[in-house]
């Protein structure tokens, strides 16, 4: 059976393939463009934190963090909205919160849109919010939620060329890999009336 | 083992109690809504046309449709944002638009906004759009989606109620039963500036 991952690759399988996004990138030009807005306090919220703590995604936070001059801080966080909300209420209820909350998946972005409109914050006046991924439903939202996308058509394409080179090898071969670069869609959460 | 069903009842489950979503209502008051608008033609899109054709919300469409005096047209449809929005554009290009649409799930909602949004449709100027069952993001959207909600905390209540109840019994007992009213929360995708 040959097997082709796509997204991270998977420690201890024996791949033939490897369709890698390009996380640390994304994840550092989703901290440039909120630094180039202004903002130096931003809370990271990630649900990889601890199912794979040794994800690249949370570790271009800390290098990127440094090399920007920028306050990042890291909290743990469940994969959905229902997950997201309570959280984000506790951190955005305070006068000290974050001016920026980057949302390492769009559906946590989506719970940090329920705590704002709960605590009457706007979106991005009184805070930036970006998400990873780029749902289809996230230019639907109110405003449009700025996010990282993935070239899909290009993943297929790879992918299945991987597999069907995986299928006409004849004994063991390298594991193939490429890496998809990511897209950042800036749109009004971070951009829009009221931004920095 | 005591089974207790939530939404539609099981037909050949013996169950110990039914927690019921009055469907009928829920679709009767969202038609009522849309006529009070001024809306006559109507396109209802159902997840449930083919796995469940005999359910009521089905076909409280046609009795609603015709008390009402509405122009109501079931149209068959997967259920989410991918598999409605190729679905909407096509029954939203033409000039023989309906002048609103009922999704029976805010999953099909989600899909018919990303349809508007390519076709340059404003919702609810250009066609007014209601949801089903209220998801969180639906009021996150923009506008906010008109969509019908059941009222959650008493459905466990109830339900854990007849749990407690059937484990409790000795020997057969009749299947205890309750109907949980919909409640239709009105937003600006059919109320909204430029409504009707």
């Amino acid at each position: 059976v040959a097997t082709v991952t796509i997204g991270d690759a998977l420690p201890g399988v024996d791949a033939a393939g490897e369709v890698v996004f390009d996380h640390e990138r994304g994840v550092r030009e989703s901290l440039e463009h909120l630094g180039a807005l202004g903002h130096r306090r931003i809370t990271v919220l990630s649900w990889a934190v601890e199912t794979s703590p040794d994800r690249e995604a949370e570790q271009a936070v800390v290098t990127s963090a440094a090399a920007l001059g920028l306050d990042c801080r890291i909290v743990p966080c469940a994969y959905s909205l229902n997950g997201s909300r309570p959280l984000a209420l506790g951190l955005l209820a305070g006068e000290d919160r974050p001016s920026a909350v980057l949302c390492l998946s769009d559906s946590i972005a989506y719970g940090v849109y329920a705590a704002c409109a709960e605590l009457g914050l706007s979106i991005p006046d009184d805070v930036a919010v970006a998400g990873f991924g780029d749902h289809p439903i996230s230019r639907l939202l109110a405003p449009p939620l700025t996010s990282t996308v993935w070239d899909i058509d290009r993943v297929a394409e790879v992918a299945t060329g991987f597999l069907v080179q995986a299928m006409a090898a004849e004994g063991p071969q390298a594991t193939l890999r490429e890496r998809i670069d990511p897209v950042l869609v800036a749109r009004a959460s971070t951009t829009g009336p009221g931004a920095r």
